[in-house]
């Protein structure tokens, strides 16, 4: 059997870093919960997404609350990992790529836009959490969801 | 470069029956919005959760509208897919385990619990997206997001 094990913030923050690519969730401006994938960029304390005008990121995104979810899982195995970073997003649309800090060259834009929309999303929450074999001397855990 | 299509709705149906691991996003009962990695079980008009007591599901989700996405992307070739499932979720936790329309086995149980805790969300709406070259008569289109 399985469980789910704590990841110290350290190993979150490493794991965050060591890909690009996530889900994003927020409430829009009509109460509505976005869910949809994102490339970032993460660094040692925030990560930063990019869009065009006119997307559900661009429209709701600045002064909201975004929870980032990354996990690398093997569903067939039950083994792997699962990060969740929050916190409050700002534009960070003004002046050139590489200035005010932002990470160059920046998340892979998938898709080409005629002006990019950044934002920065400094966390205040990073939990994850391992799913793997039940240690010998660990009872079962009802911890997930 | 690369756009995104729409994937029409018998591709989206399709595509969620073809795994059983997403995320699940919905609002705690404290407005908190959650975000967590789930496995389901869909049939062709719902989907199925399972979970223990005590966890966020069995708090918040009974008659709470959630949003599960699920994906499969290769950020390095930006290629891939992202579908996504709204409804809101009825507990359907009395009665054994195949009876009440419940799939059979139903979604992996990663965890074990004490008791089981189920819930069916049959969706009222379901998109997906795909990820992939531009065809050569489409312009660029700022869809991301």
């Amino acid at each position: 059997m399985l469980a789910l094990t704590e990841i110290p913030v350290a190993g979150c923050r490493r794991l965050l870093r060591s890909t690009a690519f996530g889900r994003l969730a927020l409430v829009d401006d009509s109460g509505r919960t976005e869910l949809f994938p994102v490339n970032y960029v993460a660094t040692d304390e925030e990560f930063w997404l990019r869009t065009g005008p006119g997307t559900v990121l661009d429209r709701c995104a600045d002064g909201a609350e975004v929870v980032l979810e990354v996990d690398q899982v093997d569903p067939s195995r039950g083994v792997g990992w699962s990060v969740v970073a929050r916190g409050s997003a700002v534009r960070a649309s003004v002046g050139p790529r590489t200035s005010t800090g932002r990470p160059a060259p920046g998340p892979p834009p998938w898709v080409r836009h005629a002006d990019d929309v950044w934002f920065r999303v400094p966390w205040h929450e990073l939990t994850g959490r391992r799913l793997g074999p039940v240690p010998d001397d660990q009872p079962w855990r009802g911890a997930s969801g």
